[in-house]
């Protein structure tokens, strides 16, 4: 339910609903400022607070049901306003267009270094894979630890911020402490227990679609992550699993809209993942700022062949001045400028 | 297997080729002008065409096999040059965008010229469905041939060509004489008997992709309209169907530079089936232009609201001029011109 | 709309009903015989049957609304009586298991004879294809004609009933003539044009689920069969089109006891095309009769590895008479006895 | 890699390979006793092991490769021999079929010891949510340890051994203590972190197939789980998601014999989350052991209308022991009798 403040409302009034709402323990309330009137949502037992009678009390407008399944993500909570944040500067929101840009995983402080230098001139923040969540537990899953102390050295070297992956929550501090944005990847788009540890960091997240995740169920675990306290969350296209093997995922490029018409959050998209083929990625990432997107988180290599994982799919770092150049002029019809500092 | 000529071959020494080839009676011969060499296609019994030996007779320079499933679709079939066809003066490939717009089906004669008037100034072609394919065979399945009449009325009224589907062979002479580009939904992508018959109609079809078929799928089906002897073929994707439900079908975008690699054959999109909702129809249209689409096929109501069939999914006219902008604005980016006489 | 007659009504209560009903030139009007009282189902237009005043007319007891999207099909239609039939005294309903077998394509007259003596004493009918729908048009697709002419002989010197596929209308006749029962296969569920005629033949109809249809996508193409006049139609299950590679489709068992909720019609299952791999096709014939099938379709062939199509998942000949063994003793825990005549 | 022993190697040559292996700091060794010789897995590094001249080494036959992406879970592996292990007297393997009954979720302690008692009889073990998943952070997500407690007190009072999940290794051992067999649910298959600890908590794990994992992936999975120790894995299919909707999910039964042919790992299905409707548990329960699983898991409920989760699917206490009659008499078909003390 929302209760929906009168324009001359008072803080104590405010208090008093969030009091009384919070009192009851079967209740999340969250107090939704806006242009000019405040809402408190209450998420939880809906039938208490029909009961409550919290009408009757004083600067309280009205009381309306949130319509959707997901509450806290939902941009009926929002007023329709879009969330903006800044990360070191850069920018992500309606207005910009963010382009992350790295390597699959970090595998040695050269290649890291040598790719941070490359992409700094043209991207907005750095990716790079620490921890790396693999199908079979034979394969290199990441360097772990070390990792995040070269991603740190090359956040140093470029001033670009870091996206990192957190896959379990035992490393949640030691990632939180290097990680500009923590990403939550596909395969744990429903771990909850992780999506509730994470919005507690105080840092923003990067929350990539489940492979086989409904945007209902997206924008559920975005909640998630919301009602631990963080408000900086972007959502990621990044494919889903369909019939059709010509490409490694199928992009849902459809998302991106409709999401824009159902949450307050930034969008962006991964290319590189559901392409699984950099042939096909700049055509994506140019569709993906085509469609609405707020931004791309994008695999690039200085030595594509040599990568020791999903090589096929990163663009070589050589082709990334050309490629970016291509994906914001798409941007700039939409009139989105560069996310830079 | 593919009968590579010599740059010297001359034509006599192409029949030859082509007459062993059909002796066999297992194997369909098609002969490839290329800018230096003439190939020969030769499909079918690939065993039979590597025991002839060919690379003995005059002329013959090599016998390669072609590596894909799909043979006359087949980007290795063109040499990678890619086909393009001009309809009344509306060009069909890489240099241009090709928008088709028209209501969902024929509903009356003022609905359908309203409509035409509209789109007229902004669009390439006028599409509108004469014979509709409906899941149920209580629901409305369009005028039939009245609505050919009516086409053929707005054609004369605005020049716009036709684009009308064929759902049964039994009409195929009927649809041939109005249409001027014979469409093939996705429903009968894999009707063989209609493929069959389309490509010997003399008119350029366009085929839709079926809503759970392959990419491959898709260019062997082609391959049947192809056999058939028509040259102009252009391809429709226009979302698949998934566990997403969030939108109608999922658009699939990466198909788009998918079959730009695999296959000569313009492709285009169509936004309005994937939506099923206006509000998402242009983000989708902009992002088609965006991977490098040929051109898009949107459905336009002159009142939506009390269209006979899919109501939601179609822009209001009066939209259409500024949606054909913002499009066109990104097909402009790849160096295309709208295709307009 | 449903017309409930009173139980005392007279045929000449009914007769009227139907006449005004058909009068409207937008409405089907099918009688429904049951135990106790008629039903007439009124399809089209349910605006209008709501607004003729049909409740003041003699012998007229109520009228309902028809709830589903299907409604030929609907077991709503039959006061969940479900439709039983014979072919050649092989009855198919739920009393009895009917277990359909021979091989993929009729390749030889040799060939389809032994198979149909191997299988004759443990089989219901004898399955075969003469025209073939293949995904590429330079594939095997069937001797056609002569390839009936076999099937016949087959018949002759077996009794087994023959069903085969019809895949174009051109041949309805030609098709018509032999079969006892006609399959339209998966790729032509949502063939209208074909489902049309089908129905008017005269023959009991298999038809088989799409390869990405819906359950009630299915039962709306059963209506366009059965509106064609036909009463006999039996559905097949035979797997769907999943992201799962490691059977060649998904076979979906859940929908037989689904089917038995929502409709009238017989239910069978071919196991063979989902498993695509006989090593799993007994276990899914068996799982097809525990879960209730009316029976299966299965295929058979006395040297599949010299098959000319789908030979690895072609059942051995010889192993034929332990499968139905296995089969039929799952099916009579459900009381069916094997549909022999 | 597969290192295959002499008949007549002796330990300390088994010894010998192993630490030989495991020196490289790249290779996981798993020693795999046969009837006649013994194995060694040596998993990671293929070229590294390729590169050893193992082959020098006494009582070494040869080195083979491991075909599969998957290893430990692999029949490879295992010489074909299924694994069979016992819990509280109940064994789960090929000569039995097993039973595990209870409530989706602890809801009180009289509802549950109502459940327990019901299916006491005819069940193998008893199951029940202290930790539920939820979609959204506002739903009830179980009532943690005091479910455990609850739980426990059955198992004292009927003697069934207890199934029930983990979701967060923050309780890990909390789970471990009362819990006979740990469940990994379907959105945790690849929460790697989770199964990773799961493998090293000396209790037999249940691991669900993810709702959109390949069967390949669930075998990766379950490397996961073996890596650590673990040798008791049981894997259960419980539906994936698909496009049809009629259905809660697409239960893939072809699934089973697909696992029995590439896994020694037992197989047992989970019939009420596939259905979501318990009007279609039974039959797919029945195809469940029809088609050869191991057992299945099933939701029943005292009371379902009044079930704080997924009501509709659960069973009726009271109609618990027709419908395992009807399911053992199909399991006895396959000679399997009833895992009971």
């Amino acid at each position: 339910m929302m209760i929906v403040m009168a324009p001359e409302a008072r803080p104590e009034h405010v208090d008093e609903v969030v009091a009384r709402l919070e009192a009851t323990g079967t209740v999340h309330a969250k107090v939704v400022p806006g242009a000019e009137q405040v809402a408190i949502a209450a998420i939880g037992d809906a039938g208490a607070v029909r009961g409550m009678g919290l009408e009757a009390l004083n600067g309280v407008a009205r009381v309306v049901p949130i319509s959707r399944p997901y509450k806290l993500a939902s941009s009926e909570l929002s007023h329709n306003e879009p969330t903006v944040f800044d990360v070191a500067g850069r920018r992500v929101g309606p207005d910009t267009f963010c382009v992350i840009a790295g390597p699959c995983t970090v595998e040695s402080r050269d290649q890291t270094l040598r790719v941070a230098d490359a992409v700094a001139p043209h991207a907005a923040m750095l990716r790079g894979g620490a921890f790396k969540p693999r199908t079979s537990p034979f394969s290199f899953n990441g360097l772990g630890g070390p990792a995040l102390e070269i991603l740190a050295e090359a956040r140093e070297r470029t001033g670009l911020p870091i996206v990192t992956e957190l896959t379990d929550l035992t490393y949640a501090e030691t990632v939180a402490e290097v990680a500009d944005v923590i990403q939550i990847g596909a395969r744990n788009m429903q771990n909850y227990a992780l999506l509730d540890v994470v919005g507690r960091l105080g840092k923003p997240v990067l929350l990539k679609r489940g492979l086989s995740s409904t945007l209902e169920e997206l924008l559920m675990a975005a909640d998630y992550v919301l009602k631990g306290g963080t408000e900086q969350v972007v959502l990621c296209e990044r494919g889903i699993r369909t019939f059709e093997t010509a490409t490694r995922f199928t992009l849902d490029l459809g998302a991106v809209p409709w999401l824009k018409l159902h949450t307050h959050l930034p969008v962006i998209v991964d290319p590189s993942h559901a392409a699984g083929d950099r042939r096909l990625v700049e055509a994506l990432a140019r569709g993906a700022a085509a469609v609405g997107a707020d931004g791309i988180i994008v695999e690039v290599h200085d030595d594509p062949d040599a990568a020791m994982c999903d090589g096929p799919q990163q663009l070589h770092a050589r082709d990334f001045p050309a490629f970016t150049a291509q994906v914001l002029a798409h941007a700039a019809l939409a009139g989105r400028e560069p996310s830079m500092p």
